[in-house]
């Protein structure tokens, strides 16, 4: 079975697990958001590939869920001496050499998707990791600070700020003119089945399907396209899709983010037992829905999801 | 009182915090060899600048003498995790930040001795540490590796061969074109003596004495030039100074080191008790001659070596 999955950082990687241990035989293609990438201290930083590389590698940082295990910070509070910032922004020694090498090789010219690939072949995460695409795109988020309205890096707006100021706007930017990383049409036109795991449907899920291409060429694989709700109980899992949901004018429900995916690209949907009344506005919208639990709390709860996920698009394929 | 003291790395380091505690009040400037810089991980590495502001700074590692205090070497580790070298360059991960902030202000425009300015505004070395020049200049070795003749970066052949074959030939490539950094030539021009410490006189201060303008500045200065001798009953005190010494066609004797600088440039040269005898020679030569003991063993020691070089400097001048 070949899967494609689309996704962020923290939920798509612990998804991913669940969904390896789930079919230890299946062929899994992962389209990674690149829109968080950061250039700091003249590195480029993948965090959301970083995470589904380290989780699947195992040197992820497990409390955490991001950055590696059995970190030090002694490079960081070296550069805060020298007033070198930001200092909002972790990076721990391990995780310094990643972007050492990742900045060395596309400084010698090698694409993102090279670049990936070698990193991988250190960690072996058991799926092929693909940016979603080798151009630059940096999702932007607009926020009123100080009286002003400005725009400021993603990152700068969820690790800093904490997202505690409204986003008013959240746009990729760059994404217009990106183009999808080599293999990733062909993984998605490949597929026998796309997965959207509860990731960020906004500036994870969302950036992916910006990249002109990708949206279309999931809506037109003809495959069964199932999604898993990062919302649960009408508040995301963890982190703060709520603000970034609000900014695209999409209220914090499971059956909102649904509808914001549409049937058009989407054909099923998990939403957590607790939004079992979702259902029904789910289906309405012409999206086959279940409820099953959605709480990633251990490797089995997560393993179990991915079986239902895989049984909704056995369900979608065989209607 | 002026002084300008040419610096390589440890010896020159280690002299130095004597002279300052020997003359607390002097206005110090330091003209730091850059030969032997290299660029690793895509990073721009100065050994021999940093040697001396983490020891004038309080940061180094004492018993090694370079490096930094208290340090890890986790970045390290994972680069070789993920099979990127060399491995044989022992960069710790405080003492990345050094080289992460050196490259970053390089990449944005700013010259060598700014960069070297702004990392001294955290160390306050106590001195005016200037590079000898701007431009870059990268000590080769030439030498024959496995039947083939071969010109290697300097550090590869001092630090991974540990100088275990022999030098044909030390040199300094680009030092032709290279010009003195901002404020040297006026320092020396400005100077009430000048300093050459326990050093190596090849790839140390003999690289220093390569970048035209250096050299004939100092001679024509009209101020007493005092060496030390990095040579102690034939063999150098610390490193490796034989070998090079070799390339040169230099003797490894505190006479022949003297010689080999020579009367157009020094004026004074203090050599160790041991070497006595030497100073008979040295006097021939044009040179002021002493026998002091010139072991740092400490920093009391040292105090005493910057003393005499001192003494003698003066005894030159009453001359």
């Amino acid at each position: 079975m070949r899967i494609v999955v689309l996704a962020g950082g923290i939920g798509g990687a612990r998804f991913l697990r669940g969904l390896k241990r789930a079919v230890p035989d299946a062929d899994i293609t992962v389209i990674g958001n690149t829109g968080d990438d950061i250039h700091l201290f003249g590195l480029k930083v993948c965090p959301d590939l970083d995470t589904v590389m380290y989780t699947l590698g195992g040197g992820i940082n497990e409390e955490q869920g991001w950055g590696r295990a059995d970190e030090t910070f002694h490079l960081k509070e070296e550069l805060s001496a020298y007033g070198v910032g930001p200092e909002w922004f972790g990076l721990g020694d391990r995780d310094f050499a990643t972007h050492i090498v990742r900045t060395q090789m596309l400084g010698a010219g090698y694409p993102l998707s090279a670049v990936t690939e070698a990193l991988c072949d250190r960690w072996k995460p058991g799926v092929r990791l693909l940016p979603m695409s080798d151009d630059r795109v940096e999702t932007h988020v607009a926020v009123e600070l100080d009286g002003e309205r400005k725009a400021i890096h993603f990152q700068e707006y969820w690790v800093r700020l904490r997202a505690s100021v409204p986003a008013e706007a959240v746009v990729p930017v760059g994404a217009e003119q990106a183009k999808p990383a080599p293999g990733v049409l062909e993984a998605i036109a490949g597929a026998d089945v796309v997965l959207f795991p509860p990731s960020n449907p906004v500036v994870s899920v969302g950036t992916i399907l910006a990249v002109p291409g990708i949206r279309e060429a999931i809506a037109d694989a003809g495959v069964p396209v199932v999604g898993l709700s990062p919302i649960v109980g009408d508040a995301p899992v963890r982190g703060m899709a709520d603000k970034v949901l609000a900014a695209v004018g999409v209220e914090s429900t499971a059956a909102a983010v649904a509808e914001h995916y549409g049937s058009g690209l989407l054909d099923g949907w998990l939403v957590d037992t607790v939004d079992a009344a979702a259902v029904e506005r789910v289906e309405a919208a012409g999206i086959r829905c279940r409820a099953v639990p959605l709480m990633m709390t251990d490797l089995e709860a997560t393993t179990r999801m991915a079986r239902e996920a895989l049984a909704l698009a056995e369900e979608v394929r065989g209607a």
